[in-house]
């Protein structure tokens, strides 16, 4: 069986055609970015659907960043695409391409990629980050993804770690999301130098490169984002977290020190048995495609 | 069907016998303290069940504050009864009684008790707070207990508000329980004003009085405690949230502030249809014997 999956991401849409044992091919993508409006995205995943249909899809699957409606697929708003208003992804694609669409919270596309295809497969219970633009949650317990009311579940990037701290995309102050994130280093890093960092991997060379400013920025982040980790887990209790999206790629540079920071925050009895993992690079393709390979309940 | 249901917490154990309607009847409680000890805690439940043996109860049910081993029945440690540490609850009970045991978490048991006894017996799911010596949470969906790891699940008490924040009893800094729970309350006025207050009820009465200090100590409270709900509620999308315990007394004098500022800070679509109650004063007694009330699974 074959699904074509799409990412929604702040700066750009990925498809691609997925075999329901996660394999990957014709990947495309189209660039995305703070002016993307409605029918930007519209015109985008037109353009990237159309060249996949030829081989036979059973169906389109979508994941993008909330808040979103899933059941009925409607896009609310985004915290980083904010023109983006009430977009009815489903029914505007399967009126064009008369194939089914399935839309989920990205992160929970993610969550559900990993939990087939992944080295979480076997765990009990999984808590799944991805680390990009902004922070996405999802969980899933014994194989079932946990997708919350309407598909809002796990938003942790959009969870409160300093009360009255840095605006956040969302409107609130002090989200996770705001110390540890794409968009969040570069706000904190022009509020602090006054320059503007136009990718994350810019902000990553400063810090490699030994840039104070960046490193206590990052220190920061990696703090707030282990205390909302274990939040969760005190929450939730998972077996383990993987980790995905672009800024896994700097895994070396904050791995160890978040997960030290976590563990020692943690009650013993959870901390023992927590595994942490990085995931696959695909995994929101993958996952947004999986809607169609899950069992029928 | 009767069940003894016992609830231990900081400041005394209360225990009843419990029908499968709901309704308590024989009600004992027995003191505790910062200084009891497992002893002390195994001398007062064999006083409390030898009163209520003769009402030939199916079983006894125990809810206990956490970290703890739901299935094998060990309370492991708790913030608020500094010397009790690996106590075999079920075990030493089974043997002296003959009875079975079974044992959760105290604000799951509060939890299971109001899913199915109180106003959100028909909510499709539901957080719920123990407002007490510290502040414990449970949470069910569609009927059934979230019991997490070993019945650790959902300590809300134990998320972090302010980083490196106040002392708390499970010796990590900024957790909720130490800005809005009857100890968080006595220490920060301790810290403040120099002075002792034995219990909730003086702090609550100077807030009343115009106590500055204790307003003020309130205040900060209810907004860390509305940011910790908030980011359960950006987790799990429960359609309400039940209060109870002792500090739900004083309700008029911070619910509507928690309220107003925990709704403000969400995602529209999660504030708009969340619920909020004062539950059952007895959840605690209720939800420990309700343990053996359950459908078998």
């Amino acid at each position: 069986m074959i699904a074509i999956g799409i990412d929604i991401g702040a700066t750009s849409m990925k498809a691609g055609l997925v075999s329901d044992s996660g394999t990957v091919t014709k990947e495309r993508s189209f660039p995305l970015g703070e002016g993307s409006s409605n029918e930007t995205i519209l015109s985008g995943l037109r353009e990237l659907v159309q060249n996949l249909i030829p081989h036979k899809p059973v169906g389109i699957g979508i994941g993008s960043p909330g808040p979103l409606l899933a059941d009925s697929g409607v896009l609310l708003s985004s915290a980083n695409l904010p023109k983006v208003q009430n977009l009815p992804l489903k029914a505007c694609l399967e009126e064009e391409f008369g194939l089914p669409v399935l839309y989920q919270n990205d992160a929970n596309c993610a969550a559900l990629a990993e939990s087939l295809f992944g080295k979480s497969a076997d765990w009990d219970s999984c808590l799944f980050l991805t680390l990009g633009t902004g922070i996405g949650g999802g969980y899933v317990e014994k194989g079932k993804l946990f997708g919350g009311f309407e598909g809002n579940g796990f938003e942790l990037g959009h969870t409160t770690v300093v009360i009255d701290g840095a605006l956040c995309g969302c409107g609130h102050k002090g989200c996770v999301e705001a110390y540890f994130s794409s968009r969040g280093f570069q706000n904190r890093y022009r509020e602090r130098s006054g320059t503007d960092l136009p990718l994350a991997k810019d902000f990553f060379q400063r810090v490699n490169s030994g840039d104070k400013v960046a490193k206590e920025i990052l220190d920061e982040g990696v703090l707030c984002l282990a205390e909302a980790l274990r939040n969760a887990v005190h929450l939730v209790n998972p077996e383990g977290i993987v980790f995905v999206g672009g800024i896994t790629e700097a895994w070396n540079l904050f791995g160890e020190d978040l997960e030290k920071r976590l563990r020692s925050s943690l009650f013993p009895i959870l901390e023992k048995r927590l595994k942490i993992a990085i995931g696959l690079p695909q995994a929101g393709i993958v996952g947004a495609a999986s809607l169609f390979f899950l069992p029928k309940v």
